[in-house]
Protein backbone atom coordinates (compact mmCIF):
# COMPACT_ATOMS: atom_id res chain seq x y z
CA UNK A 1 0.00 0.00 0.00
CA UNK A 2 1.80 2.97 -0.63
CA UNK A 3 0.45 6.63 0.86
CA UNK A 4 1.44 10.10 -1.23
CA UNK A 5 1.70 13.24 0.00
CA UNK A 6 3.40 15.97 -0.91
CA UNK A 7 5.20 19.53 -0.74
CA UNK A 8 4.68 22.53 -3.06
CA UNK A 9 7.43 20.60 -5.86
CA UNK A 10 8.05 17.32 -4.14
CA UNK A 11 6.07 14.34 -3.57
CA UNK A 12 6.95 11.27 -1.38
CA UNK A 13 5.88 7.67 -2.08
CA UNK A 14 5.86 5.75 1.31
CA UNK A 15 4.96 2.40 1.34
CA UNK A 16 6.15 -1.62 1.69
CA UNK A 17 9.81 -2.43 0.43
CA UNK A 18 10.54 0.81 -0.29
CA UNK A 19 13.23 2.84 1.46
CA UNK A 20 11.99 4.00 4.76
CA UNK A 21 10.47 7.76 4.88
CA UNK A 22 12.11 9.30 7.56
CA UNK A 23 9.85 12.23 9.20
CA UNK A 24 11.67 14.91 10.92
CA UNK A 25 10.96 15.84 14.69
CA UNK A 26 13.36 18.44 15.22
CA UNK A 27 10.71 21.81 14.83
CA UNK A 28 8.90 21.01 18.31
CA UNK A 29 9.23 23.55 21.29
CA UNK A 30 8.65 20.34 24.15
CA UNK A 31 11.76 20.66 26.45
CA UNK A 32 13.70 23.40 23.65
CA UNK A 33 13.85 26.34 25.37
CA UNK A 34 15.23 28.74 22.40
CA UNK A 35 12.73 27.25 20.67
CA UNK A 36 9.79 28.06 22.89
CA UNK A 37 11.30 31.30 23.48
CA UNK A 38 11.25 32.49 19.77
CA UNK A 39 7.78 31.13 19.30
CA UNK A 40 6.69 33.28 21.89
CA UNK A 41 8.56 36.15 20.20
CA UNK A 42 6.66 35.22 16.86
CA UNK A 43 10.03 34.64 15.26
CA UNK A 44 10.17 32.07 12.83
CA UNK A 45 14.17 32.50 12.04
CA UNK A 46 14.87 29.09 14.01
CA UNK A 47 12.19 27.11 12.70
CA UNK A 48 13.47 28.52 9.44
CA UNK A 49 17.19 27.25 10.23
CA UNK A 50 16.02 23.49 11.97
CA UNK A 51 13.70 22.70 8.87
CA UNK A 52 16.99 23.50 6.89
CA UNK A 53 19.15 21.26 9.04
CA UNK A 54 17.28 18.46 8.76
CA UNK A 55 16.51 18.11 5.16
CA UNK A 56 20.35 18.77 4.65
CA UNK A 57 21.12 15.87 7.05
CA UNK A 58 18.17 13.59 5.26
CA UNK A 59 14.75 14.23 6.41
CA UNK A 60 12.24 13.26 4.09
CA UNK A 61 9.50 15.16 5.51
CA UNK A 62 9.62 17.83 8.10
CA UNK A 63 7.05 17.42 11.29
CA UNK A 64 5.85 21.22 12.69
CA UNK A 65 5.19 21.29 15.84
CA UNK A 66 4.57 24.54 17.65
CA UNK A 67 2.55 23.77 20.92
CA UNK A 68 3.92 26.20 23.59
CA UNK A 69 2.27 27.14 26.70
CA UNK A 70 -0.23 30.24 26.69
CA UNK A 71 0.84 30.15 23.00
CA UNK A 72 -1.79 30.45 19.75
CA UNK A 73 -1.44 27.51 17.97
CA UNK A 74 -4.23 28.72 15.26
CA UNK A 75 -2.43 31.87 14.61
CA UNK A 76 1.22 30.07 14.77
CA UNK A 77 1.26 26.86 12.72
CA UNK A 78 0.29 28.42 9.79
CA UNK A 79 2.96 31.02 9.93
CA UNK A 80 5.36 28.34 10.61
CA UNK A 81 3.94 26.40 7.83
CA UNK A 82 4.31 29.11 5.90
CA UNK A 83 7.82 29.77 7.16
CA UNK A 84 9.15 25.98 6.19
CA UNK A 85 7.77 25.95 3.02
CA UNK A 86 9.52 29.27 1.68
CA UNK A 87 12.31 27.25 2.95
CA UNK A 88 12.52 23.66 1.67
CA UNK A 89 10.51 21.90 -0.12
CA UNK A 90 9.51 18.80 0.78
CA UNK A 91 5.68 17.59 2.69
CA UNK A 92 5.05 18.66 5.72
CA UNK A 93 3.68 17.09 8.88
CA UNK A 94 1.45 19.26 10.46
CA UNK A 95 1.47 18.63 14.41
CA UNK A 96 -1.00 19.90 16.96
CA UNK A 97 -3.58 18.48 19.38
CA UNK A 98 -5.83 21.41 18.22
CA UNK A 99 -8.53 20.77 15.40
CA UNK A 100 -8.35 24.75 14.82
CA UNK A 101 -4.77 25.16 13.97
CA UNK A 102 -4.75 22.05 12.06
CA UNK A 103 -7.55 23.52 10.05
CA UNK A 104 -6.05 27.36 10.05
CA UNK A 105 -2.66 25.12 8.41
CA UNK A 106 -4.28 22.78 6.01
CA UNK A 107 -5.38 26.52 4.67
CA UNK A 108 -2.21 27.67 3.29
CA UNK A 109 -0.42 24.55 2.75
CA UNK A 110 0.32 23.63 -1.19
CA UNK A 111 0.60 20.29 -1.32
CA UNK A 112 -0.60 16.88 0.41
CA UNK A 113 0.39 17.21 3.94
CA UNK A 114 0.03 14.67 6.35
CA UNK A 115 -1.80 15.81 9.36
CA UNK A 116 -0.78 14.59 12.76
CA UNK A 117 -2.76 13.35 13.98
CA UNK A 118 -6.14 11.64 14.82
CA UNK A 119 -6.71 9.25 17.74
CA UNK A 120 -8.96 6.62 18.24
CA UNK A 121 -11.36 9.01 21.07
CA UNK A 122 -14.78 10.03 19.90
CA UNK A 123 -13.81 13.65 19.77
CA UNK A 124 -10.71 13.71 17.94
CA UNK A 125 -12.31 11.28 14.93
CA UNK A 126 -15.44 13.79 14.90
CA UNK A 127 -13.08 17.10 14.96
CA UNK A 128 -10.12 15.59 12.85
CA UNK A 129 -10.94 13.29 10.32
CA UNK A 130 -13.83 15.77 8.35
CA UNK A 131 -10.49 17.81 7.93
CA UNK A 132 -8.49 15.30 6.49
CA UNK A 133 -11.49 14.92 3.91
CA UNK A 134 -12.32 18.29 2.94
CA UNK A 135 -8.05 19.12 2.63
CA UNK A 136 -7.65 15.58 1.06
CA UNK A 137 -4.46 15.26 3.57
CA UNK A 138 -3.35 11.70 4.75
CA UNK A 139 -3.10 11.38 8.68
CA UNK A 140 -1.51 9.45 11.46
CA UNK A 141 -3.92 7.79 13.55
CA UNK A 142 -2.82 7.17 16.84
CA UNK A 143 -3.79 3.92 18.34
CA UNK A 144 -4.92 5.73 21.60
CA UNK A 145 -8.65 6.26 23.10
CA UNK A 146 -10.53 7.47 25.83
CA UNK A 147 -8.82 4.59 27.89
CA UNK A 148 -5.05 5.88 26.97
CA UNK A 149 -2.85 3.43 24.89
CA UNK A 150 -4.01 -0.27 25.40
CA UNK A 151 -0.63 -2.25 26.14
CA UNK A 152 -1.89 -5.28 24.23
CA UNK A 153 -1.40 -5.32 20.44
CA UNK A 154 -4.70 -6.65 20.13
CA UNK A 155 -6.61 -3.94 21.74
CA UNK A 156 -4.25 -1.35 19.99
CA UNK A 157 -5.05 -3.32 16.70
CA UNK A 158 -8.68 -2.85 17.20
CA UNK A 159 -8.21 1.31 17.62
CA UNK A 160 -6.28 1.06 14.44
CA UNK A 161 -9.00 -0.39 12.63
CA UNK A 162 -11.92 1.77 14.31
CA UNK A 163 -9.85 4.94 12.59
CA UNK A 164 -9.30 3.31 9.56
CA UNK A 165 -13.43 2.49 9.48
CA UNK A 166 -14.56 5.62 10.54
CA UNK A 167 -12.29 7.58 7.62
CA UNK A 168 -13.43 4.69 5.02
CA UNK A 169 -16.69 6.05 5.78
CA UNK A 170 -15.83 9.41 5.04
CA UNK A 171 -14.46 8.46 1.63
CA UNK A 172 -10.66 9.13 3.05
CA UNK A 173 -8.67 5.80 1.65
CA UNK A 174 -6.98 3.43 3.82
CA UNK A 175 -3.98 4.28 1.53
CA UNK A 176 -4.04 8.13 3.14
CA UNK A 177 -4.21 6.30 7.17
CA UNK A 178 -0.89 6.11 8.44
CA UNK A 179 -0.94 4.17 11.76
CA UNK A 180 1.44 4.72 15.15
CA UNK A 181 1.71 2.41 17.51
CA UNK A 182 3.07 4.41 20.14
CA UNK A 183 5.64 2.60 22.18
CA UNK A 184 6.09 3.53 26.11
CA UNK A 185 9.47 3.06 27.82
CA UNK A 186 10.81 -0.13 28.35
CA UNK A 187 12.57 1.56 31.48
CA UNK A 188 8.55 1.89 33.34
CA UNK A 189 7.39 -1.44 31.34
CA UNK A 190 9.51 -4.11 30.37
CA UNK A 191 6.92 -5.33 28.04
CA UNK A 192 6.23 -2.20 26.43
CA UNK A 193 8.70 -2.26 23.16
CA UNK A 194 7.81 -5.99 22.18
CA UNK A 195 3.66 -4.92 22.67
CA UNK A 196 4.81 -2.20 20.25
CA UNK A 197 6.49 -4.42 17.55
CA UNK A 198 3.97 -7.28 18.61
CA UNK A 199 1.15 -4.13 17.46
CA UNK A 200 2.81 -3.60 14.67
CA UNK A 201 2.96 -6.40 13.28
CA UNK A 202 -0.28 -7.27 13.93
CA UNK A 203 -1.51 -3.88 12.01
CA UNK A 204 1.14 -4.90 9.10
CA UNK A 205 -1.17 -8.27 8.77
CA UNK A 206 -4.51 -6.74 9.39
CA UNK A 207 -4.79 -3.35 7.96
CA UNK A 208 -1.90 -3.20 5.10
CA UNK A 209 -1.77 0.08 6.20
CA UNK A 210 2.00 2.65 6.34
CA UNK A 211 3.27 3.01 9.92
CA UNK A 212 4.99 5.31 11.63
CA UNK A 213 5.98 5.62 15.38
CA UNK A 214 8.11 7.92 17.30
CA UNK A 215 11.05 5.93 18.86
CA UNK A 216 12.78 8.01 21.30
CA UNK A 217 9.78 7.30 24.37
CA UNK A 218 10.84 3.77 24.75
CA UNK A 219 14.55 5.06 26.25
CA UNK A 220 12.49 7.57 28.07
CA UNK A 221 14.73 7.63 32.04
CA UNK A 222 17.37 4.80 30.90
CA UNK A 223 20.88 5.79 30.06
CA UNK A 224 22.46 5.78 26.73
CA UNK A 225 19.48 6.26 25.24
CA UNK A 226 20.73 6.73 21.36
CA UNK A 227 21.34 2.77 21.42
CA UNK A 228 17.98 1.41 22.95
CA UNK A 229 16.63 3.65 20.01
CA UNK A 230 18.60 2.65 17.43
CA UNK A 231 18.09 -1.34 18.29
CA UNK A 232 13.87 -0.12 18.68
CA UNK A 233 14.08 1.17 15.29
CA UNK A 234 15.82 -1.19 13.31
CA UNK A 235 13.39 -4.10 14.56
CA UNK A 236 10.05 -1.47 13.96
CA UNK A 237 11.44 -1.23 10.42
CA UNK A 238 11.48 -4.57 9.88
CA UNK A 239 8.09 -5.49 11.54
CA UNK A 240 6.21 -2.86 9.39
CA UNK A 241 7.03 0.82 9.97
CA UNK A 242 7.78 2.77 6.91
CA UNK A 243 7.64 6.23 8.22
CA UNK A 244 9.31 6.49 11.46
CA UNK A 245 9.27 10.25 13.43
CA UNK A 246 12.98 10.54 14.15
CA UNK A 247 16.21 12.89 14.95
CA UNK A 248 17.30 12.66 11.48
CA UNK A 249 21.18 12.87 12.18
CA UNK A 250 21.16 10.44 14.84
CA UNK A 251 19.31 7.82 13.72
CA UNK A 252 19.96 8.31 9.54
CA UNK A 253 22.75 5.85 9.48
CA UNK A 254 21.03 2.63 10.77
CA UNK A 255 17.95 3.77 8.99
CA UNK A 256 19.90 3.37 5.77
CA UNK A 257 21.88 0.31 6.99
CA UNK A 258 18.03 -1.51 8.03
CA UNK A 259 17.01 -0.71 4.61
CA UNK A 260 20.01 -2.34 2.87
CA UNK A 261 20.02 -5.61 4.92
CA UNK A 262 16.32 -5.39 4.42
CA UNK A 263 16.09 -5.77 0.37
CA UNK A 264 15.26 -2.12 -0.11
CA UNK A 265 18.82 -0.61 -1.37
CA UNK A 266 19.28 -1.98 -4.89
CA UNK A 267 23.42 -2.21 -5.49
CA UNK A 268 23.59 -0.27 -1.98
CA UNK A 269 23.48 2.97 -3.68
CA UNK A 270 21.70 5.26 -0.91
CA UNK A 271 24.16 3.14 1.80
CA UNK A 272 26.85 4.58 0.21
CA UNK A 273 26.00 7.67 -1.35
CA UNK A 274 25.31 8.93 2.74
CA UNK A 275 28.43 7.07 3.74
CA UNK A 276 30.77 9.31 1.18
CA UNK A 277 28.60 12.39 2.07
CA UNK A 278 29.11 11.83 6.28
CA UNK A 279 33.01 11.23 5.30
CA UNK A 280 33.34 14.80 3.15
CA UNK A 281 31.47 16.54 5.91
CA UNK A 282 33.97 14.66 8.45
CA UNK A 283 37.10 16.06 6.31
CA UNK A 284 35.62 19.53 5.81
CA UNK B 1 12.69 -24.87 23.20
CA UNK B 2 15.94 -24.47 25.22
CA UNK B 3 18.88 -25.55 24.37
CA UNK B 4 21.53 -26.40 27.28
CA UNK B 5 25.04 -26.64 27.08
CA UNK B 6 27.88 -26.11 29.82
CA UNK B 7 31.57 -26.06 30.50
CA UNK B 8 33.11 -27.86 33.29
CA UNK B 9 31.61 -25.36 35.95
CA UNK B 10 28.78 -23.35 34.01
CA UNK B 11 26.02 -24.46 32.03
CA UNK B 12 23.96 -21.68 29.65
CA UNK B 13 20.63 -22.23 28.85
CA UNK B 14 19.84 -21.19 25.15
CA UNK B 15 16.08 -20.40 24.49
CA UNK B 16 13.47 -17.99 23.19
CA UNK B 17 12.59 -14.64 25.49
CA UNK B 18 15.71 -15.14 27.49
CA UNK B 19 18.57 -12.94 26.93
CA UNK B 20 20.67 -13.47 24.10
CA UNK B 21 23.53 -15.72 24.11
CA UNK B 22 26.92 -14.30 22.81
CA UNK B 23 29.13 -16.87 21.51
CA UNK B 24 32.41 -15.01 20.48
CA UNK B 25 33.79 -15.56 17.42
CA UNK B 26 37.60 -13.83 18.49
CA UNK B 27 39.68 -17.30 18.45
CA UNK B 28 39.59 -17.62 14.54
CA UNK B 29 42.78 -17.40 12.87
CA UNK B 30 41.63 -16.49 9.11
CA UNK B 31 42.92 -13.29 8.60
CA UNK B 32 44.97 -13.14 11.74
CA UNK B 33 48.71 -12.60 11.26
CA UNK B 34 49.47 -12.88 14.75
CA UNK B 35 47.40 -15.76 15.74
CA UNK B 36 48.42 -17.39 12.36
CA UNK B 37 52.07 -17.70 13.70
CA UNK B 38 51.29 -18.79 16.96
CA UNK B 39 49.34 -21.88 16.30
CA UNK B 40 51.53 -22.47 13.81
CA UNK B 41 54.78 -22.47 16.40
CA UNK B 42 52.21 -24.48 19.14
CA UNK B 43 52.23 -21.53 21.25
CA UNK B 44 48.10 -21.43 22.54
CA UNK B 45 49.45 -17.97 24.76
CA UNK B 46 47.23 -15.48 22.65
CA UNK B 47 44.37 -18.23 22.51
CA UNK B 48 44.12 -17.98 25.91
CA UNK B 49 44.10 -14.10 26.08
CA UNK B 50 41.56 -13.85 23.68
CA UNK B 51 39.49 -16.27 25.70
CA UNK B 52 39.70 -13.81 28.59
CA UNK B 53 39.13 -10.97 26.76
CA UNK B 54 35.97 -12.12 25.57
CA UNK B 55 34.43 -13.66 28.77
CA UNK B 56 35.43 -10.51 30.20
CA UNK B 57 33.66 -8.63 27.63
CA UNK B 58 30.89 -10.14 28.01
CA UNK B 59 31.10 -13.50 25.43
CA UNK B 60 28.19 -16.71 27.16
CA UNK B 61 30.44 -19.15 24.93
CA UNK B 62 33.45 -18.98 23.36
CA UNK B 63 34.17 -20.45 19.43
CA UNK B 64 37.35 -21.97 19.12
CA UNK B 65 38.61 -22.42 15.59
CA UNK B 66 42.13 -22.96 14.96
CA UNK B 67 41.99 -23.58 11.31
CA UNK B 68 45.19 -22.83 9.84
CA UNK B 69 46.74 -23.54 6.31
CA UNK B 70 49.09 -26.80 6.72
CA UNK B 71 48.46 -26.71 10.05
CA UNK B 72 46.91 -30.32 12.34
CA UNK B 73 44.10 -29.35 13.48
CA UNK B 74 43.68 -33.15 14.48
CA UNK B 75 46.60 -32.23 17.03
CA UNK B 76 45.59 -28.40 16.98
CA UNK B 77 42.02 -28.48 18.00
CA UNK B 78 42.28 -30.47 21.54
CA UNK B 79 45.19 -28.76 22.49
CA UNK B 80 43.70 -25.49 22.13
CA UNK B 81 40.38 -26.55 24.02
CA UNK B 82 42.31 -27.15 26.95
CA UNK B 83 43.97 -23.66 26.82
CA UNK B 84 40.84 -22.74 27.18
CA UNK B 85 38.43 -24.48 29.76
CA UNK B 86 41.87 -23.87 31.51
CA UNK B 87 41.36 -20.22 31.40
CA UNK B 88 37.60 -19.54 31.30
CA UNK B 89 34.68 -21.92 32.70
CA UNK B 90 32.15 -21.00 29.53
CA UNK B 91 31.26 -23.78 27.48
CA UNK B 92 33.25 -23.86 23.88
CA UNK B 93 31.95 -24.29 20.63
CA UNK B 94 34.05 -26.85 18.67
CA UNK B 95 34.75 -25.37 15.39
CA UNK B 96 36.42 -27.36 12.35
CA UNK B 97 35.37 -28.42 9.14
CA UNK B 98 37.45 -31.58 9.76
CA UNK B 99 35.57 -34.58 11.63
CA UNK B 100 38.25 -36.52 13.06
CA UNK B 101 39.92 -32.92 14.88
CA UNK B 102 35.81 -32.21 15.90
CA UNK B 103 36.35 -36.34 17.67
CA UNK B 104 39.82 -35.48 19.26
CA UNK B 105 38.33 -32.10 20.74
CA UNK B 106 35.54 -33.89 21.90
CA UNK B 107 37.44 -36.40 24.07
CA UNK B 108 39.19 -33.73 25.99
CA UNK B 109 36.43 -31.32 26.63
CA UNK B 110 34.86 -31.71 29.95
CA UNK B 111 30.78 -30.65 29.84
CA UNK B 112 28.25 -30.29 26.71
CA UNK B 113 29.81 -28.62 23.58
CA UNK B 114 27.90 -26.92 20.83
CA UNK B 115 29.63 -28.49 17.69
CA UNK B 116 30.36 -26.20 14.61
CA UNK B 117 28.90 -27.75 12.40
CA UNK B 118 27.31 -30.24 10.26
CA UNK B 119 25.81 -29.00 6.87
CA UNK B 120 23.04 -30.49 4.92
CA UNK B 121 25.73 -32.58 3.11
CA UNK B 122 25.30 -36.13 2.52
CA UNK B 123 29.06 -36.32 3.91
CA UNK B 124 28.89 -34.15 6.70
CA UNK B 125 25.73 -35.85 8.31
CA UNK B 126 27.19 -39.41 7.98
CA UNK B 127 30.43 -37.78 9.42
CA UNK B 128 29.67 -34.98 12.31
CA UNK B 129 25.91 -36.74 13.35
CA UNK B 130 27.37 -40.08 15.07
CA UNK B 131 29.98 -37.86 16.89
CA UNK B 132 27.49 -35.28 18.18
CA UNK B 133 25.33 -38.57 19.60
CA UNK B 134 28.40 -39.99 21.21
CA UNK B 135 29.87 -37.47 22.77
CA UNK B 136 26.45 -36.02 24.24
CA UNK B 137 26.92 -32.47 22.34
CA UNK B 138 24.56 -29.60 21.21
CA UNK B 139 25.35 -29.31 16.91
CA UNK B 140 24.97 -26.18 14.96
CA UNK B 141 23.26 -26.95 11.84
CA UNK B 142 24.26 -24.78 8.77
CA UNK B 143 21.87 -24.52 6.21
CA UNK B 144 24.22 -25.23 3.16
CA UNK B 145 24.23 -28.79 1.00
CA UNK B 146 26.03 -29.73 -1.72
CA UNK B 147 24.48 -27.05 -3.92
CA UNK B 148 25.50 -24.05 -1.54
CA UNK B 149 23.42 -21.78 0.48
CA UNK B 150 19.81 -21.61 -1.11
CA UNK B 151 18.65 -18.14 -1.80
CA UNK B 152 15.15 -18.47 -1.00
CA UNK B 153 13.96 -19.37 2.43
CA UNK B 154 11.92 -22.85 1.59
CA UNK B 155 15.22 -24.02 0.20
CA UNK B 156 16.98 -23.21 3.79
CA UNK B 157 14.09 -24.43 5.47
CA UNK B 158 14.28 -27.80 3.95
CA UNK B 159 18.03 -27.86 4.32
CA UNK B 160 17.08 -27.14 8.27
CA UNK B 161 14.61 -29.89 8.22
CA UNK B 162 16.61 -32.62 6.72
CA UNK B 163 19.35 -31.92 8.99
CA UNK B 164 16.90 -31.91 12.48
CA UNK B 165 14.78 -35.08 11.27
CA UNK B 166 18.67 -36.75 10.37
CA UNK B 167 19.63 -36.04 14.27
CA UNK B 168 15.99 -37.12 15.67
CA UNK B 169 16.93 -40.44 13.66
CA UNK B 170 20.43 -40.68 15.79
CA UNK B 171 18.39 -40.18 18.84
CA UNK B 172 19.80 -36.48 19.19
CA UNK B 173 16.92 -34.61 20.69
CA UNK B 174 15.85 -31.59 18.24
CA UNK B 175 16.21 -29.10 21.37
CA UNK B 176 20.37 -29.92 20.48
CA UNK B 177 20.15 -28.65 16.75
CA UNK B 178 20.98 -24.87 16.21
CA UNK B 179 20.42 -23.83 12.77
CA UNK B 180 22.52 -21.23 11.25
CA UNK B 181 21.03 -19.59 8.09
CA UNK B 182 24.59 -18.47 6.99
CA UNK B 183 23.24 -15.14 5.58
CA UNK B 184 26.14 -13.37 2.86
CA UNK B 185 26.86 -10.05 2.08
CA UNK B 186 24.25 -7.15 0.15
CA UNK B 187 27.06 -6.17 -1.19
CA UNK B 188 26.65 -8.74 -3.93
CA UNK B 189 23.25 -9.40 -3.87
CA UNK B 190 20.60 -6.73 -2.13
CA UNK B 191 18.21 -9.50 -1.53
CA UNK B 192 20.51 -11.68 0.77
CA UNK B 193 20.22 -9.77 4.07
CA UNK B 194 16.17 -10.33 3.99
CA UNK B 195 16.42 -13.82 2.44
CA UNK B 196 18.37 -14.61 5.40
CA UNK B 197 15.76 -13.00 7.58
CA UNK B 198 12.92 -14.21 6.13
CA UNK B 199 14.64 -18.10 6.49
CA UNK B 200 14.97 -17.33 10.06
CA UNK B 201 11.09 -16.89 10.62
CA UNK B 202 10.08 -19.84 8.64
CA UNK B 203 12.49 -22.30 10.42
CA UNK B 204 11.45 -20.55 13.50
CA UNK B 205 7.99 -21.20 12.94
CA UNK B 206 7.75 -24.14 11.45
CA UNK B 207 10.81 -26.44 13.40
CA UNK B 208 11.03 -24.06 16.29
CA UNK B 209 14.79 -24.82 17.09
CA UNK B 210 17.26 -22.54 18.82
CA UNK B 211 19.13 -20.38 15.75
CA UNK B 212 22.80 -19.07 15.55
CA UNK B 213 23.76 -16.65 12.76
CA UNK B 214 27.64 -15.30 12.11
CA UNK B 215 26.25 -11.73 11.18
CA UNK B 216 29.90 -10.05 9.58
CA UNK B 217 29.53 -11.55 6.04
CA UNK B 218 26.30 -9.35 5.61
CA UNK B 219 28.51 -6.63 5.30
CA UNK B 220 31.61 -7.98 3.26
CA UNK B 221 32.86 -5.33 0.59
CA UNK B 222 30.76 -2.72 2.49
CA UNK B 223 31.78 1.04 3.96
CA UNK B 224 31.45 1.26 7.42
CA UNK B 225 30.59 -2.51 8.29
CA UNK B 226 29.52 -2.13 11.81
CA UNK B 227 26.43 -0.09 11.57
CA UNK B 228 25.55 -2.94 8.90
CA UNK B 229 26.19 -5.58 11.59
CA UNK B 230 24.50 -3.95 14.19
CA UNK B 231 20.99 -3.44 12.16
CA UNK B 232 21.06 -6.65 10.96
CA UNK B 233 21.91 -8.08 13.75
CA UNK B 234 18.68 -6.63 15.82
CA UNK B 235 16.51 -7.35 13.08
CA UNK B 236 17.80 -11.09 13.27
CA UNK B 237 17.69 -11.40 17.27
CA UNK B 238 13.91 -9.99 16.81
CA UNK B 239 13.34 -12.42 13.56
CA UNK B 240 14.74 -15.65 15.77
CA UNK B 241 17.92 -15.66 16.20
CA UNK B 242 18.93 -16.69 20.15
CA UNK B 243 22.64 -17.45 19.76
CA UNK B 244 24.68 -15.44 17.16
CA UNK B 245 28.70 -15.50 16.64
CA UNK B 246 29.99 -12.21 16.91
CA UNK B 247 32.72 -9.72 17.81
CA UNK B 248 31.67 -9.46 21.37
CA UNK B 249 32.93 -6.00 22.12
CA UNK B 250 31.82 -4.30 19.12
CA UNK B 251 28.01 -6.02 19.33
CA UNK B 252 27.14 -6.61 23.04
CA UNK B 253 25.42 -2.96 23.50
CA UNK B 254 23.20 -3.44 20.53
CA UNK B 255 22.56 -6.95 21.59
CA UNK B 256 21.86 -6.26 25.28
CA UNK B 257 19.36 -2.88 24.12
CA UNK B 258 17.50 -5.54 21.35
CA UNK B 259 16.99 -7.85 24.45
CA UNK B 260 15.81 -4.89 26.59
CA UNK B 261 13.32 -3.88 23.84
CA UNK B 262 11.96 -7.40 23.11
CA UNK B 263 11.36 -7.42 26.82
CA UNK B 264 13.79 -10.32 27.73
CA UNK B 265 15.57 -8.12 30.25
CA UNK B 266 13.39 -7.46 33.76
CA UNK B 267 13.96 -4.05 35.29
CA UNK B 268 16.51 -3.16 32.48
CA UNK B 269 19.01 -4.95 35.28
CA UNK B 270 21.27 -6.61 32.46
CA UNK B 271 21.32 -3.13 30.13
CA UNK B 272 22.05 -1.35 33.42
CA UNK B 273 24.49 -3.15 34.90
CA UNK B 274 26.65 -3.02 31.18
CA UNK B 275 26.12 0.39 30.74
CA UNK B 276 27.89 1.28 34.37
CA UNK B 277 30.87 -1.57 33.22
CA UNK B 278 31.62 0.61 30.08
CA UNK B 279 31.32 3.93 32.46
CA UNK B 280 33.76 2.59 34.98
CA UNK B 281 35.72 1.33 32.50
CA UNK B 282 35.88 4.60 30.40
CA UNK B 283 36.53 5.99 33.62
CA UNK B 284 39.89 3.80 34.29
Amino acid sequence: MQTRISGAAREVVIGDGQPTVLIGEGINPSGRKTLTAQLKAGSMELVRKLAMAQVQAGADVVDVNVGIAGGDQVALLPRAVLAVTETVDVPLCLDSDNPAALEAALKVYRGKPLVNSVSGRERSLQEVLPLVKEYGAAVIGLTMDDSGIPQCSEGRGAIARKIVERAELLGIPREDIVIDCAAMSVGTDVRSGLAAIEAIGRIKAELGVNMTLGTSNISFGLPDRNVLNTAFLAIAIAAGVTCPIVDIERVRPIVLAADLVLGRDNYAMRYIKAYRQRQKADVQ
